[in-house]
């Protein structure tokens, strides 16, 4: 079951049903609750802990904005990598709360560590297992510079570790995956699976991020979690890689916030062959679902752009190298002007990828670049190409998914960007967003 | 008379009067002239000529993106800094109109050449004095990628240089500056004197441009004319530096368009000493004065933001260097979701603030930065201030001239960026800016 962009795009189905999201499958070695905390005072959950009885592995991108906020920075100060648990708050990003917000997340993680300690010595197994506080990763989100909840959260944390369910069905993927999302209007999750030797391994994923970008609610986070044995060191790295194509191929708007972050976790149950080289040929496969995966939930947080009609696919390919692709291909995606025209559903849009493409700086020919929608050729030769017919590409801007492409001509290196159209919806969200 | 902000900022004298503008005076050694050639098909002023019959020394900065314009490309070539006229052109840019648009252009230069070196010899002077191609500078502005209507000015041209006025009233100036604009709702206009020497040197300055940007109908011109007699050297170095903290201050979305354009044209008219050396003290005067005016033009085009309700002022200080000074009021600047966070007049705006300045790049500490909204201190030791009251700066909100301060006291460094918040009606033009 793949994820049908166009159907999400479709008003009338914007009440996400679950069914037509992809089934996430239980990752043995992960348990999972969420509660509330009552931080919204709706009573919604916004509470959701993530924990792994055994330890896993994991591989971490943060922002690399300069100012982060207080879970960031102590996840960045966790050097080993294998942890216990994360445990995840929405509605505040404790971003830029001073040294009363460090000390919040500090005392919170004391609770945690002390619950889940607890909950490790009552484990039928019967030893006791000290959960450290260096044990235990934090996700925030939610309003920047205003006062972090932290005795509220503490409050409910012995809750939180009580309801921990052993066995996640896609019911409970579901409710997880609507607990960590602020101004979404989706629930973002997607599933891969792959053969490592001969061992099925399982990814499953959810993410939050409302599209462009919503800084103040601080903004995009993905966890992933897989039963793969796969050392931390090289599932850092497939992460990394696999982030710039994906994650961070999508518009942001040229913001970005102070809580972005994106984790894998790797609990090994699936007990394939160790891996000992991240050249070996058995880790391809993963990642490559990885990859899948993780594109898959990035386009899921541009269809769900706030304000967002359309779904932009912006190609650039016959780039000198891959940093001037995307350059190129993220100068167009982040530009309001090119964002408002095709939300216009005007075919002169092009002019405007013309200025987007010259405001890079990158070394291009003029004369060289070739622009497509769709498949109508529009310009090349430094002008309007010569078969081209209004009309016709005005029926295309209609489409719910429009697909630019921009060929260089100078190299064989491409990047891909996704991005949405800039609405007025867009503005009023952004005008209202505390209200 | 100086400009005043908040006035142009109400919405109930949005349709100019002529009496609440600096009254621009004559400069000896220039003629003007505007007439229609029909490019919008309602008759209005599209073609604009200005001409010196001695000549000028100019000095020019054009845009920096990598694609652009015919005009700009022609100017590019013209390596001596003494001119004979220059012609605008609205409604079209001439830009990616390939070949056939560079071949239009010459023929409108050769055809403008003929009728000013007629012109020349039908002078009382006797003298017949040829102008050359090369003697003649270009800008247009309009929509990109459609073909360049080269005819229907060459025809024009006959009329427009008998139509030449040696004087230049208050009015002429209105005529002259209305006929370069496109989208502009409001003419930009300014004027300065200073002395050099003994003598009175006189500067009027007109300026074209709708604010944010809008790139198709490309976009940002202004052009400054004065009597001083300064060698064309100093006065391109004094126009470099003098763009840096004005016209390229002021927010234009993070989007370029291939026809940006600010020259200065010197007649010598003024009679002053002679400058042999930039650093000569007689030119600080001048600097000054062309400063006063850019600024003040620079404000005017954001004034006239696509949609703007708000002018925001974004001061930052104590930088460690300039560039980074510029960096982070740019990256303040140009962030949409501030723009629509101040156009909604919320006072949580500093949050996105937080944002921008990290998302810059740049090293800053940022437990050492200090936000004021007016004179309301927000934001410091990385928290809302002690004495932040709400209720207040949601007043401070209200105005329709907002003044941010970030003090990110780590040097002595400042720089200051000017733009306008980001409404509906901004997305609306822009959807429909063709129609």
């Amino acid at each position: 079951m793949t994820l049908n962009l166009k159907n999400l795009l479709n008003p009338k189905i914007k009440q996400s049903k679950m069914g037509e999201f992809q089934e996430l499958q239980h990752i043995a070695g992960l348990e999972i609750s969420a509660v509330s905390a009552d931080l919204y005072g709706d009573g919604r959950d916004d509470l959701t802990l993530f924990y792994f009885p055994d330890g896993a592995n994991f591989g971490a991108v943060y922002t690399s904005s300069k100012i982060t906020s207080a879970n960031i920075n102590w996840n960045l100060k966790v050097k080993r990598r294998f942890v216990k648990a994360l445990m995840v708050n929405t509605q505040n990003a404790n971003a830029f709360t001073g040294i009363k917000g460090a000390q919040a997340l500090k005392e919170i993680a004391h609770v945690l560590s002390k619950q889940l300690t607890l909950k490790s010595s009552q484990s039928p197994k019967g030893v006791s297992d000290v959960v450290k506080i260096t044990d235990l990763l934090f996700a925030s989100t939610g309003v920047i510079g205003e006062e972090f909840p932290g005795k509220k959260i503490q409050n409910r944390i012995p809750e939180l570790v009580k309801k921990l369910r052993k066995e996640q069905t896609k019911f409970v993927w579901f409710k997880v995956a609507a607990s960590i999302q602020t101004t979404d209007t989706r629930v973002k999750v997607a599933y891969e699976e792959c053969k490592i030797g001969n061992k099925l391994v399982r990814i499953s994923g959810i993410a939050k991020g409302s599209g462009m970008i919503s800084p103040n609610m601080a903004t995009m986070l993905a966890f992933i979690f897989t039963d793969g044995l796969i050392p931390a060191v090289f599932l850092n790295a497939i992460l990394k890689k696999v982030t710039a194509t994906t994650f961070n191929s999508i518009s942001v708007d040229g913001d970005q916030s102070t809580n972005d972050m994106v984790a894998i976790f790797a609990t090994g149950k699936a007990k394939n062959s160790k891996i000992y080289n991240i050249l070996d040929p058995k880790i391809n496969e993963f990642e490559k679902a990885l990859h899948r995966l993780s594109l898959n939930l990035a386009k899921q947080i541009v269809v769900d752009g706030e304000g967002a009609t359309k779904f932009i696919t912006v190609e650039v390919i016959g780039a000198r190298s891959m940093s001037m692709a995307k350059n190129v291909a993220l100068s167009i995606a982040n530009s309001p002007l090119f964002k408002t025209a095709v939300g216009g559903e005007d075919p002169n849009a092009w002019g405007r990828i013309i200025m987007a493409i010259g405001k890079s700086g990158e070394n291009i020919i003029p004369n060289k670049i070739q622009i497509k929608f769709g498949d109508y050729l529009v310009a090349e030769q430094s002008k309007v190409a010569k078969d081209y017919d209004e009309s016709e590409v005005k029926e295309y801007m209609k489409w719910g998914s429009i697909k630019i492409q921009i060929n260089l001509n100078i190299g064989n290196s491409l990047f891909t960007a996704y991005t949405c159209d800039l609405t007025k919806r867009y503005v009023e969200i952004n005008q209202d967003y505390r209200s």
